[in-house]
C-alpha cells in the first residue's frame, strides 16, 4: 500500500493500533494501516420454465468452467442490485429476485456470498463479454463435473433441496468452513 | 493509497482498468487501482427472558447512545463467528444465534449489515471496553429515543414483528435505502 515503503523494500508490522481489537499490517516506514476486510460476492441460482441458468467462464479463474451469475458487490450498491447487475453484464439477463437461497463464507478467501433466488424476466438470455456461452440446463444435465466453483455445487443442492421441501432459506454452508 | 503521489501532491484518476466494468480510482504516478468494497457488518438481537440486551457506547460515533453488540466483520471469520465476537467484546456476553433476522443496506456508507437473532447463552452480561453500560430492557421501556442509528431501530422493529408472527426473517430495509 506504501510504495515509499515498497521502492526501500520495507516492511510492514502486525501491530495492533491503539483503542483496536485486532493486530493490522502497519508500515513501518508511515504508519499507514493496511486495513483488510472480507470481500461480499453477490449471486443468483436463475430459473426460467424448471431448468437453471449456467455461464461458461470466458475470464479467469475458471475459463471454460460453469458458474452462475455472480460477483463482487460495488460501493453504494445494495445486494439485490448487485445481483441484477452481474445477470445483466454476464447474461445480458434481467432477473426477478426472490429472496436470499443462501449465505456462504469462504473462509480462505475471506468471502461473504450473498445468492438470491431468481428467475428471467423475459426468458432472455444471451452471453455478456465475460462469458462464452450461457445456457439453461435441466437438473439432470447440469455439468456437475465442470463447474467453476464448490459454493456453485452448494447452490444447486440447495436450489434443488427447497423445490423438493427439503430445508428452509437462507441455506449456509453445507459443511464448516475450513 | 500511493504516498509517493500523496506526497508530490499528484493525483487519482477516475479510469476504467481494462478488462474492468465500473471506473475506478487510478493513481497518476504509479497506475495502483485504489479498490474500494463494500463493508460488513455483523450483529445481534440478543433476548433473554423476553427482554433484549442494549449497550450504550463509550466510543464514537455516537458515544452515550444505545445499540446493539455489532460491528465490522473480520478477515477469515464467518458472519456466525464475528456476531459472538462482537458480543463478547461489547457485553462480555456467550450468544447463541437462531439465524438470521436481517440483512440491510446502509448504502451512504457502502454498508451491508448482517443481523442475527440470538438468546443469551448462560444469562450473564457486563459492559465490554466499547460500552459504558449494558441492560435489558422489555420492549416498553425500550429508549427508542436515545438508540444509535437507525438500523437498530429498524431491527429491533424487526424481532418485535416476528415474535408477534408478523413478517418473514430475514427482513429488508424497511424503506429503500436513501
Amino acid at each position: 500500500m506504501c510504495f515509499v515503503n515498497d521502492r526501500l523494500d520495507q516492511r510492514f508490522s502486525k501491530t495492533t493500533p491503539q483503542g483496536d481489537t485486532h493486530p493490522r499490517d502497519v508500515c513501518d516506514h508511515c504508519g499507514y494501516v493496511a486495513y483488510q476486510n472480507p470481500k461480499i460476492v453477490v449471486g443468483s441460482v436463475v430459473l426460467h420454465s424448471g431448468k437453471v441458468l449456467l455461464c461458461r467462464r470466458a475470464i479467469e479463474p475458471r475459463r471454460g468452467y460453469w458458474t452462475v451469475p455472480a460477483g463482487y458487490l460495488e460501493q453504494g450498491e445494495t445486494p439485490e442490485e448487485g445481483a441484477r447487475r452481474e445477470a445483466r453484464e454476464e447474461a445480458n439477463a434481467d432477473l426477478e429476485l426472490h429472496g436470499l437461497l443462501a449465505l456462504y463464507t469462504v473462509r480462505r478467501l475471506s468471502q461473504v456470498q450473498l445468492i438470491y433466488r431468481a428467475t428471467l424476466a423475459d426468458g432472455r438470455f444471451s452471453p455478456g463479454v465475460e462469458s462464452l456461452e450461457t445456457a439453461l440446463f435441466d437438473w439432470d444435465t447440469i455439468p456437475w463435473d465442470d463447474l467453476a466453483f464448490p459454493t456453485v455445487h452448494w447452490m444447486l443442492g440447495h436450489q434443488r433441496a427447497l423445490d423438493k421441501g427439503d430445508g428452509q432459506a437462507p441455506f449456509g454452508n453445507p459443511v464448516m468452513p475450513d
